[in-house]
């Protein structure tokens, strides 16, 4: 009995720095988990950085976080036996689906989408100066997915609206053209976000994100671990922050519920000190990241190893999205109109060798 | 010494329709005139139709109408030994370069601009339906034109701000990136355009137009000529229309402005009939397209000819969209993004093949 195939996953990054603990319990996790059974596309969407962070001195830092994602994602546990990791821009035939899926979406459609606003807002860019790349930014995404036929889309819960809005490209697609593309759907991530280190009472006060600056990554040596975490406190000046406290998220995601419940009590009752309440995230953080950083070191030890992995991917991504944009074009009309082309000039080449 | 060389020329119609009279004097005369002096490319946009009309059945009239729109071209005399034709869709590294020239447009820039509402007006498109691909029409058309490194583009009057836009993205990049592309110029036909037939005192009451049924085709065979013209009145009931008079401006554009001065003071006076007017200037059309309809006709009965020329000219205008491309992704970084990630795999494959 012929097995049925493996429903295909699209997940993937921004490589606008490298990983870190937010991503391992928010995404890593959850990617090693579903690596056996799903066929694996991880995408390094590096022409995503360009819709807010398009200037060349940004683009330089792109190269070396490229490398860094895919090494974090390789020392969690993913096996690219298992996981196509691809490079966005790479692939053509992606940006040919974006175009031709941009003739299928309301403008009104995607100025709709939150997160976009926000991207515009993290980036310093006034609304008025939102590009088009920007704004098309979902539509890209859905090229991404739809040359993958995935139809499971990990994804934190900002960028839900994203997927539904592939989903409508593929669904208005079809109706337009014939049943090509399967509809993707979000798999939202369940587990909150962790929250950002910092001087300040609550942390940084934001998730913790590439961007900001407050992340602990998982290529951070144990000493910057343990000073990222020993900057939570467990009172904002006047009262106890409780459940609240940043420290306990990290407690909750590394220590599991009831440690962390116990851990509570002890720092409400004094029984135990904020230095040695820090001490014991740490240990349970260190816990998760000692192999990470093992592996870590082995694998970036191998010249060109994520490199090879990396250019592999993407050469396998674009024989995949070959295949799509040839269906899509299909579909459209557009591969019959340069056919019909083609074979009426091969038809006149041949009666030219004729003889009379 | 060498010889310098031509500006480059791009310009071209979306193939949405035969090519009629109003092209012929508002710019075929032109493109005739300017292909020794010049390179030129002429797109026939079959992507820029999708951006009203995607529906399958929409497209199903586009490849009959590429066919024609290049047919036009040659029996007027433009020459393929002179003049790259190509067909948009057919020239992938166009759809990259767009997708990286939206990363650099405002939003609200393209919302500035007319065209584009008043094409999703003749398409009947409700202005909350106007798609993605309507708006970013201008910033496809800055790649077409920027890939060729085209700085001369002529184009009608209405057209004149989409290239606008393309030199402010080919400004905008230079300025980021370093000196790229030539700033693209455009040259606005001097010519009024040629009004509609139709049965109305005012003709169509509208200028002559692919799409909107009110054209003399070039490809007409004389009595269809001769019963358009005679559409035209010289009153609109009440009174004379003068120089108003649709008649008359084919009267200048076929006859020349004396002739047509001639020509109203004997309508005025009563001097000649409306029938023998439009015998007139109905022979004068005549004169013009009968030597085209001639070369139509020689050129058609040549299977695949028309089509040769659309494919070989493709095939050159990848050649010089891919190294437009390259260029374009050295100036960004993506090149040395990928270059970077190919020669430490490379590197990796020689050191594995290496005795110990």
């Amino acid at each position: 009995m012929a097995q049925a195939p493996k429903p295909r996953l699209l997940t993937g990054d921004r490589p606008t720095g490298p990983l870190h603990l937010g991503h391992l319990v928010g995404s890593l996790d959850n990617r090693v988990a579903l690596q056996d059974d799903h066929e694996c596309f991880i995408i390094v969407a590096d022409l995503h950085t360009l819709t807010t962070r398009p200037r060349k001195h940004e683009f330089g830092e792109v190269p070396s976080f490229v490398r860094e994602v895919v090494l974090d994602q390789l020392a969690v546990g993913l096996d690219p036996a298992k996981v196509t990791f691809y490079l966005q821009s790479g692939v053509p035939a992606v940006y040919d689906l974006a175009i031709l899926l941009q003739m299928l979406v309301p403008k009104t459609r995607l100025e709709q989408v939150k997160s976009l606003r926000s991207m515009a807002r993290a980036a310093a860019m006034p609304d008025d100066a939102m590009t088009m790349g920007l704004l098309a930014y979902p539509v890209l995404q859905a090229a991404d997915i739809l040359m993958a036929r995935a139809t499971v889309v990990p994804v934190g819960l900002d960028n839900e609206e994203h997927i539904m809005i592939a989903r409508e490209c593929a669904s208005v697609f079809n109706e337009l053209y014939g049943d090509l593309f399967p509809l993707p759907e979000a798999k939202i991530s369940q587990f909150p976000a962790l929250p950002g280190v910092g001087t300040g009472p609550v942390g940084s006060g934001a998730k913790m994100s590439k961007s900001l600056g407050n992340a602990v990554n998982l290529g951070d040596p144990p000493t910057r671990v343990r000073d990222k975490i020993a900057t939570f406190t467990y009172d904002d000046g006047d009262r106890r922050l409780g459940d609240q406290a940043p420290l306990l998220a990290f407690a909750r995601a590394f220590l599991g519920d009831e440690p962390t419940a116990a851990l509570r009590v002890e720092l409400d009752g004094g029984a135990i000190t904020l230095a040695a309440a820090h001490a014991r995230v740490t240990e349970a953080v260190e816990a998760r990241l000692a192999p990470i950083r093992e592996r870590r070191a082995a694998l970036a030890g191998e010249a060109g190893l994520v490199e090879e992995i990396l250019v592999d991917g993407t050469i396998r991504a674009r024989e995949v999205a070959n295949v799509t944009l040839q269906r899509t074009r299909e579909a459209m009309g557009l591969e019959s109109l340069w056919g019909g082309l083609v074979a009426a000039t091969e038809a006149r080449a041949k009666a030219r060798r004729k003889p009379y």
